[in-house]
């Protein structure tokens, strides 16, 4: 069976048509993602559909958004997208548009679905997917299914504290594992520290952009002091979260992908497995790996999410 | 239906009739825990259930343990009871003796799904229950399901790290919430103080006994800064560890219960409540109770794991 997946990013709209019995992503179009409001955004998805299966053989349509999905399709928010200033039914604006059924779902909860389907997740009845990008998302399976929790927030592991009292959140909390472990966090801090006399290479190799995960690889290869302390704190920030998760639910397997994590990769990974943060009492059987998916887990989850509800 | 509910713990073996349609807790017998080893506590056991029921009405024995349970009723540890030093089927055993079906479960799981179905988390279908007594422990049902996890330890909250690299646990690891919250943490903690020149009504009251839940309460309204200051932490830890789990799994209700939130009752959950830790991000929405079953939600619990089984 077929199912065109969408995802739907700050950036870009990537769709693709997916086998749901193998996992398998085929044609594949791509599209910059609109600034001028909800309505343009729409537009955009159903053409980029059109495209991926202009001969209409697919009667189902996932979408991965990145912002907080109700039950009836509506997303309120969706702070990385410019010009999504308002509530919209993303459901029936695309059905309207397609003519096709469509799903809408968070889109971290689309990489976990599609970790725990086809990649690194695979085989395990239960399993948390952490994503480390700009923040912190993760998404949860428990029993083979996701969980949404009271208030579709389930898996939100980037909000937990792990230096309480630490640095300030922008959702008005302190210390948590998003502002140790995000690249947005580590910008910050990276930025602070320069602007407080200890210049590093993080600021130096960004310059006025932004400080991305390929700056950071190469600040660690070249022996930047901050870039270290900034990475050993995030090392820690990721044992404590995801350690104290795995002792919680008594999880024995947990997936770590995203930018920061696809550009560093296993030696990142390693080091969280090796903090005694993390192997403590409950995690200490957890197996920590590398996510599989990348660029089409967001296709794939939204169009599995799609088949199976 | 009536059910058996056993509760077997360090001190006693406490056992009552169950009428599992309402939750009722019928007639009691209670008896001192052998200490000297598994064979006695089985007999001890089967003498109390004799006498509840002693025109063999129940087909049916629930019994709670503290101790990890196996699937085949095995129980491994149980640190708590003295001279059980090895690993024993305890279903097998008192089943033989009984000659009735027995369900051997955790005694904190236990305690969660009796606060679940006929207590304090009545009516949702997600709920974490943490008991504080001489450590923490918790559990935790996820669409009205006890979650067990990969090894039998989901809901283990103690030893999630709220410092990290703070006190020393037993478990191995460090700066664990019941290091924090559990009456033993606070014990040795208030004792070191002592020892190192900071005098307390913690240990004055206690002398060379146990500081126990009644020591702290008084402690407390006497004013002692050391009682006052550990409290503190607790309150803290407790903030911390179950906000964060609040957080990850998007959850509505946590029971609080145990021999220390007995004591110390609601102006202690509405300090854990009032806490920037708890109120964060995912579990500002999260409605933290009090314990309702007290005393019979080990006998109550173990019943109702036994007929759902």
């Amino acid at each position: 069976m077929n199912v065109i997946g969408v995802d739907l990013g700050g950036t870009k709209i990537l769709a693709r048509s997916i086998d749901i019995t193998n996992g398998k992503a085929n044609k594949r179009v791509k599209s910059p993602t609109p600034k001028d409001g909800p309505e343009a955004v729409l537009d955009e998805i159903a053409e980029v559909v059109a495209e991926v299966d202009p001969d209409r053989e697919c009667s189902l349509v996932g979408v991965g958004v990145p912002g907080l999905v109700g039950d009836d399709g509506v997303v309120a928010q969706c702070p990385n997208i410019d010009g999504w200033d308002r509530d919209v039914n993303v459901k029936e604006g695309l059905e309207s548009r397609l003519e096709r059924s469509v799903v809408v779902a968070n889109d971290v909860n689309c990489g976990a679905v599609a970790e725990h389907r086809f990649g690194a997740g695979a085989g395990t009845p239960d399993m948390l997917a952490v994503f480390v990008g700009t923040g912190v998302g993760g998404g949860l399976i428990l029993g083979n299914e996701l969980r949404e929790g009271a208030r579709g927030l389930a898996g939100e592991i980037g909000h937990v504290t792990v230096t309480p009292g630490g640095r300030r959140c922008g959702c008005g909390g302190r210390g948590h594992l998003e502002n140790y472990a995000g690249r947005a966090g580590i910008e910050a801090e990276a930025r602070r520290r320069a602007a407080s006399g200890e210049p590093n290479l993080l600021v130096s190799l960004a310059n006025t952009g932004k400080i991305k995960s390929r700056h950071i690889e190469k600040a660690l290869a070249e022996g930047d002091k901050v870039a270290e302390e900034l990475l050993a704190e995030a090392v820690e920030a990721l044992a404590i979260g995801i350690g104290n998760l795995a002792t919680a639910l008594d999880l024995d397997r947990v997936v770590l992908g995203g930018g920061v994590v696809d550009k560093l990769g296993q030696p990142f990974v390693d080091r969280i497995v090796a903090s005694p943060s993390f192997g403590g009492f409950g995690s200490s059987t957890c197996d920590l790996r590398l996510a599989e998916r990348l660029d089409d887990a967001g296709v794939l989850g939204a169009a599995i999410i799609a088949a199976e509800r």
